[in-house]
């Protein structure tokens, strides 16, 4: 098996555990940074290595699209395309099939979409993200599902998770690296109820790990937990759990508290571009004229832009240079990367309501 | 006096120097990246640090305008501002005042323009210039000259000239800084007699350093050797000689073989950010397709990037992702500054001549 999970320590429903691969070991709860296109934008894999990140996330569509999956394959994969050596995640390609343009369209067989970078039509099966992904040789591949636009009717919701299990079957028969694990997801909206029936599912199907998608699509924390919770019930406990998407600090910290092991998230990295960073006191707008002549750093904690102030960082962002996004990107990342890490002691310490309870304090 | 030149070595007219300041010492020849609004574009000076680059410029046109001089004396300096230890040069403003933009009137007694930024209406003295590098706090500031656009009538860069003279002596007059050095700026288009006359009055004003401005301003390699060697004729050598705004590799032996220490371009850096790179053979466009599965470095040789192929390079140019830039802006001032290292090591081994000749073959 490609993929393995130990559990290491739990802390009522909060787990402490680490992934085994061929590549080597992951230690969860894990936060995944998003490399879109081959890179975390502003970053390379020396800035990967220097913030230790364990797992890098790849988007099938972009790179499918550009420079290709072929390309990407016949240089060696995508860990030889980018020069990193941790392990490497890629989505199935679904969630921007199905969101980045207007001309989808969705059938029992596969999708139908044109391309955003060229405006050509392009038809995308299971079968096709399973070798494509394949082809892009990442660590863990996931199952390509349907995430449908929340709030939906409920007609929809089943409708788009019964063939995401139809897909998911599709995907684990057409599978053949042996040195890639393949995640299936779990769909069914914000209705426990469905959440159950599709864990169980995909529980049956037996995959190496779980994502659970299409939440954190609209719906509050509140409303996000009960389905959460009900697809935990059903996945297996001797395999990852990966919420797809969550990364504000409230959710991970739920999530986990909730026995989820895997998240990635756009999230740091877009609102350090836009110039909001995350620090012990919660959000800070550095575009903010109070911070003009102020010398104090981001956050004293955070090593990854505690040489540089406040009013460098505003001026910076005020002119658009280049060096304000990627001085507040190393600086997100470090902040979630430092919050699972938190995490993963607190689980070992037997204290993690008491961590969670003091992560709310700021970002509930 | 806040700066020194010491004279280590001389291979016919090229030396080999350092310039001791209260900050410490740069080895000259020097090459010094342009840190236009406070960074490098795409870098901060942790990689400064990397990079072991001794001096880096400040544009004082845009720093005056934001986030302003006042701000930057308020947070200590611009070394403090932008969490650098080594030294700083700004240059006057000139430069920028008379060619951003086009309602620029230059009278004897100093020049009216209008704000890139807001459009406002804006006087500024070569007493200015000196006050506001004095709040800037560099260790080096700039006189404030008058470069024309070549090619010009002789008249006009006659009277530019000799407002560039009767500025420097109100500059040196007005200078007050003990701890920050004055440089003085020769111009007189490229007609040696108005450069030996130039540098020859500037000379008599005793500055700590000289400038050498208006040069590379659209004119030819070949046009612009004798303007400056008449310059350099005139110069004392006991102090660095700077030419300003040079940065193509055959320009900048060519002048350290005429006897110039110091260097400043913004062109490996904008270079950079349109995907081309400097090597050991000449330029590379990464943007051409021929690289698209190329899985060989931008060049062995460089260490900013030579863990990423061509066809990592191409695809991140071709989406437009700043890692792109910032990878290649890396490797273009390591280049440079491996250049004037080698040059350096020339110098000091009597073989100057066979260096200089070697650097031809590729970028003559």
């Amino acid at each position: 098996m490609p993929l393995t999970y130990e559990l290491l320590t739990a802390d009522s429903h909060a787990r402490r555990g680490r992934i085994h691969t061929e590549r080597g070991s992951i230690e969860t709860p894990v936060f995944m940074p998003v490399g879109t296109r081959g890179a975390v934008i502003h970053l390379d894999s020396r800035d990967y290595e220097n913030l230790e990140i364990e797992v890098v996330l790849g988007n099938t569509y972009h790179l499918m699209l550009r420079p290709g999956a072929e390309t990407i394959d016949a240089i060696g994969g995508l860990h030889e395309f980018t020069s990193w050596k941790g392990h490497m995640l890629t989505d199935s390609g679904g969630f921007q099939v199905m969101s980045l343009n207007d001309n989808v369209r969705v059938d029992d067989d596969g999708v139908t979409f044109t391309s955003i970078y060229d405006g050509s039509k392009l038809r995308f099966t299971p079968e096709d993200a399973v070798t494509t992904q394949e082809k892009l040789g990442a660590d863990i591949q996931m199952a390509l599902d349907v995430c449908p636009a929340l709030p939906a009717p409920e007609a929809d919701v089943i409708r788009a998770m019964e063939r995401t299990h139809s897909w998911a079957a599709r995907a684990k028969a057409s599978h053949q690296r042996a040195d890639q694990a393949l995640f299936g997801i779990v769909q069914g909206g914000i209705d426990p109820a469905l959440r159950v029936r599709s864990a169980e599912h995909l529980a049956n199907l037996d995959f190496e790990g779980y994502g659970i998608g299409g939440l954190s699509v609209g719906e509050s924390r509140v409303e996000m937990m009960p389905a959460l919770n009900a697809a935990l019930s059903q996945l297996p406990a001797n395999r990852p759990r990966y919420l797809m998407g969550v990364g504000d600090p409230a959710r991970i910290v739920d999530a986990i508290g909730a026995g989820v092991d895997m998240f990635d998230c756009v999230l740091p990295t877009r609102l350090a571009r836009h110039g909001t960073v995350l620090t012990s006191h919660g959000r800070v707008n550095l575009r903010n004229a109070k911070h003009a002549r102020d010398k104090g750093p981001l956050d004293p904690a955070n090593p990854m832009s505690r040489d540089f102030s406040r009013a460098y960082m505003r001026h910076l962002f005020q002119m658009k240079e280049p060096t304000a996004a990627r001085i507040a990107t190393l600086h997100n990342l470090w902040f979630l990367l430092d919050l699972v890490a938190q995490a993963r002691r607190a689980i070992e310490q037997q204290s993690y309501g008491s961590f969670r309870a003091s992560i709310m304090e700021i970002w509930g």
